[in-house]
């Protein structure tokens, strides 16, 4: 019991940028995304898959080495919307 | 060294939400962030601390809960503002 929702706890904390990584893409705005939170949640999630490496955990890398990535992505594409939202007003 | 990273992989990951939840509040705009991102995390972490509860692993129960509170306030901000903002233009 406790593996399986260890296992659903870990699928929606991983997964759970997606959404927001897929509207800054559609709308191409993030105006009110914080970038500092991305920033923490990559800096943690990659330091919990350094963790994982360390602690030779599979599942600790996996799940946290998804979110590393999901999170960066969201991190880049702040600058890179706010730099063309940018270059459009000018 | 292990325990020094989880330490701070955990500390990153649990405060994540405090700066967006600070800009939400001093802006009072949410157009952009995606209260999906934040249904899902909240699910997941409570599930975590569900997980935490059911295995008496009492760091996993204190940061998974303040994440829980944290994403649950995000959540409730953006429905919020979001009311707020439409009154406004009416």
């Amino acid at each position: 019991m406790e593996e399986i929702i260890g296992i659903f706890a870990g699928i929606f904390t991983t997964i759970a940028a997606v959404p927001q990584i897929y509207r800054a893409w559609r709308t191409k705005k993030v105006d009110d995304v914080s970038p500092k939170m991305f920033f923490t949640l990559t800096l943690g999630v990659l330091l919990w898959t350094v963790y994982g490496v360390m602690k030779k955990d599979v599942p600790i890398i996996v799940t946290n080495g998804i979110s590393t990535l999901l999170n960066i992505t969201m991190f880049m594409l702040i600058f890179k919307y706010r730099e063309q939202n940018k270059s459009q007003t000018q």
